[in-house]
């Protein structure tokens, strides 16, 4: 009987990968990911995404330090990730949950100029009264970003230092409304070719 | 106030990315979408994903036919997809419900061999009963691909073929279990140099 592994309800996580549209993707690759400080995680890489797991404040951290550095390389870099908490399961990475508040990351990056253009959609799977949460989230995210509709998806177009700074706040109004088990799907594209920001049909 | 934008229940669809990891990356994705007969479903390319959709067995051929086109390149492709069936919302699209149930891709990709490593999870959002059929499902699939635990997602190692064939009977099978908003998410990965399938630390 094959279920989706996952995690205890005080463990984050995020499940992501880097893609570098170019020759030297290792090299971009293990480049960022020894460029940013990790030890506040527990990460496995495999070849299909890396897995951080630990508290939501390093799992955001880490995860927007390991994009930033990759899409500096000025290659077109796709970040793809899957955020998590809540979903009952294993207890693996526990002992990273003794980590205090401190990012190690922000303040390392937060002056990296860097636009993209993002997608990402909320899933609230564990009940909770959340809804005005969100959309005050979002609102107040409008003062950074650019918010509009996308199929599936809320498009974000702006700086990725305050797309991360969003989407943590927009997934951590979601826990704290109550969801159980909150997952959140992110595409972010940098330094795009096509990137025009009006090229759809819609 | 901004909302996920999705679609009418009977309209299925998929919001998805193609990755290569090469200096050609535009002209591997414009090859692969050319490649592909598209002309079963609506889609968009804008600068983050592109969005197909259309009746589910076409949504699904169509998306197995521009990855398994890009990855018959030899590069490394990764393949990063949204599925999507019932989210209540807009109607565009709708004109493509009339089209047949004949995909028109599957009988000139069935035979190309592609080894992959996929993880994907589903999150049946709308209710139904449906937790024995998509057990029953991996089970059946185990007969052509490898199925193994992931955090936060289902392993699927074998032929694209195979676990593309396998993602679809499993999808379907949530929505006809009773699930009026079903959502998948997939990551693909082909021609890997990391691939070992047993680098990880657990």
């Amino acid at each position: 009987m094959v279920k989706h592994a996952c995690t205890k309800s005080d463990i984050a996580g995020a499940s992501f990968s880097i893609h570098p549209m170019s020759d030297q993707f290792v090299e971009i690759i293990k480049g960022a990911l020894e460029e940013a400080d990790t030890t506040k995680v527990h990460m496995d890489t495999d070849d299909v995404t890396t897995t951080v797991r630990g508290k939501l404040i390093h799992v955001f951290d880490v995860t927007k330090a390991i994009f930033v550095h990759a899409a500096k390389t000025g290659k077109h870099v796709a970040f793809e990730a899957t955020y998590s908490l809540g979903c009952p399961g294993d207890s693996k990475g526990e002992a990273y949950m003794a980590e205090d508040e401190i990012p190690l990351n922000a303040e390392l990056v937060k002056d990296i100029k860097q636009p993209v253009a993002a997608k990402f959609s909320l899933y609230p799977l564990g009940g909770g009264n959340y809804m005005d949460v969100i959309y005050s989230q979002i609102e107040a995210m409008k003062q950074h970003v650019t918010v509009s509709h996308a199929h599936y998806a809320t498009r974000l177009d702006g700086e990725a230092i305050a797309i991360f700074g969003g989407l943590e706040q927009v997934f951590k109004a979601t826990v704290e409304g109550g969801s159980s088990h909150t997952v959140m799907t992110v595409s972010i594209s940098a330094n795009s070719p096509s990137h025009t920001g009006t090229d759809r049909d819609e």
